[in-house]
């Protein structure tokens, strides 16, 4: 019976100075690890970034089980802050301390230790495949596309798809995620004509139009919520002028809003949305407004079904908790994965992620590797 | 027949350095000419200010008439950009320079020679008073406030009143002032609970109550404007928070508004009306909301009338002109006379005050002596 023991390969990942998008060294000795348990390994670099995918099993396979996670890290942030060296995986009474150890080196080494133990010691009748991109934490571009890229090209496919990220807020087991809201940042523009504050009529003041446009739109209800979704929101995050003189109308104001949506809408729809609002402030006003959205994510959904009742159910036998199908947080790049595939994420608990002494405890490695093992016995079962 | 010359009492004024509290020997000299052509003098200073009553004939007569003036200036500015010494009083091409050339050392210049000569050739059956301060650019507290406190418990009067400011935009007798809208400044602040973006639940926004509250009070018609007054103006002059991250609900925001009213309103009822929407906003969002008001002066009139038609007369006579009876502009002393008596304001004009080369054409400091005797004869005729 073989055993990949997933801590060493946790503490071997850490020490891989991975900063995005350096690759570290964390990619070559993953592929090394993948190579000799018969996957078939191929770096997928794009532009500066390193991926890298790794088959067991027949290409193209029906039954693909995939996996998707990232090498790379955030900066180290302030050093001195540190107690311990963040590329140096110390342990320190059961707890390992490391840039990665949550996010997520620990999660990469659950998933390719379980892979490499379950296809040496029971081989199934499908195949794994293994996404793994050094580009999580930046832009994202040349990451987790690439490899999806790779795939459609190649080929190659996934029938599901597990990201490794860490989801569970403070205990281990109590939260996967099956989708996430979209967030949109708009940037507004006031223009008007700079006069005294005596002679309003010879003035064209932006504020009233600011004013009134944010005051509709942070009125306005998106929606009510979703079957899997909370309702969306919009948050209005700064106004701003800068005038001190309390005697002159100023020429120029600026406001920003950020939407977090469900799949009521989309980009395009608010987008939409809050330029018929704009148009009918100008129109009524005067006041220029220039509005510029970005759009960070769509929102996405892989609906409760087989894949999240099976690793639902794994959580459970492993941690003795029913994990809730959670849409919250921040993005990830399972954004990038439901084009291709049904996919849910889940990992450890992710309190320490981005921060100084970021550390993960041993036990929670191997208990993930435990629950990563069992999805796969039951998806091939 | 005595003919007092008032260019050069301009001229010797203005040689007097009498920048805000200062005297500067401007109100000697002028209390020394007064005192000569037979005028009681008292000098009425309170706290770092100098003042000067003075009055010839009967204390308290039912027929006196009163000119204010001031003769503090404001500082020079930038010297260095200055073409001739801002107190030397220089005359180039027939136009005088020097701080205070017209605001209003020459106004006051007019006024003081236009009495002293129309008591010594023609005395009439009345009194005249002359109230000039020596803080009417500086906080005004202890100005003609002063000097009126003085004649009220003095038993002191002025049947009316003429403020000698320049009140003319561009030609010499084109407007005087019959008035002066009210002014008041309210500032806002709005505070809230910070949070995250994505969770508006778990915040507070500011941001909301003040878009609202800041619509709500733009849009309103404060009213259509008076017999004698333009309608009111509510003019947001700044709307500040300084939040740079877009996933973050600030806690604090702050907005600023100036008020210009007529007689419609005062500081007080504009304030319980503005209390009545803050309550209202704050109540519906839950939003904590300062409001801090500061009334810089409260809207006055002295109605088209006797004394009005009496400037308006004497300023046709010499210059052609009928003068526009205008409540516009900034506040001058004439908001504290007009408790004591009717007041008007009529001046020269006004274009350089508070500028570098302030300056003033000598033959409008005679024109406008001229105009100030002419109001005395037909006051007394």
């Amino acid at each position: 019976m073989s055993e990949t023991d997933a801590a060493q390969l946790t503490a071997d990942l850490i020490r891989c100075p991975s900063v995005t998008p350096t690759e570290g060294g964390a990619l070559v000795l993953l592929e090394n690890l993948l190579s000799d348990a018969g996957f078939e390994c191929t770096r997928v670099d794009r532009g500066e970034v390193s991926n890298l995918f790794a088959r067991w099993g027949t290409k193209g396979h029906d039954r693909t089980f995939g996996f998707n996670g990232h090498t790379d890290v955030v900066p180290v942030g302030d050093e001195a802050a540190w107690s311990a060296d963040p590329f140096g995986a110390e342990v320190r009474d059961g707890i390992m301390f490391g840039r990665g150890a949550t996010d997520m080196k620990s999660g990469v080494a659950a998933f390719a230790a379980a892979a490499v133990d379950f296809v040496t010691n029971t081989p199934p009748d499908g195949a794994i495949v293994l996404t793994i991109t050094g580009d999580e934490e930046g832009d994202a571009i040349d990451g987790t596309t690439a490899l999806l890229d790779y795939l459609d090209s190649e080929g190659e496919k996934m029938s599901v798809c597990l990201v490794g990220e860490p989801t569970c807020p403070n205990e281990m087991g109590e939260m996967m995620k099956i989708g996430r809201r979209g967030s949109l940042t708009a940037y507004f523009k006031f223009s008007g004509k700079q006069g005294h504050s005596a002679y309003p009529h010879r003035a064209n003041n932006p504020l009233p139009a600011m004013a009134r446009l944010m005051d509709v739109m942070s009125s306005h209800t998106l929606d009510e919520g979703t079957e899997h979704f909370d309702a969306s929101t919009l948050a209005v995050v700064t106004m701003d002028t800068g005038n001190p003189a309390t005697n002159v109308i100023p020429a120029e104001c600026k406001a920003t809003l950020n939407i977090r949506y469900n799949d009521t809408h989309s980009g395009a729809s608010l987008t939409a949305w809050m330029q018929g609002l704009v148009d009918a402030v100008a129109a009524d006003t005067g006041i220029t407004i220039d509005m510029d959205v970005k759009i960070s994510g769509e929102s996405f959904i892989t609906p409760p079904g087989p894949l999240s009742e099976l690793v639902a159910a794994a959580v459970y036998a492993e941690t003795g908790r029913t994990p809730e199908l959670s849409t919250s947080g921040g993005t990830s790049d399972a954004r990038f994965v439901q084009h291709h595939c049904p996919v849910v994420e889940f990992g450890l608990v992710g309190k320490t992620m981005h921060q100084v002494d970021e550390n993960v405890p041993v036990a929670q490695i191997h208990q993930l590797k435990g629950i990563y093992t069992r999805i796969l016995r039951d998806y091939f079962a």
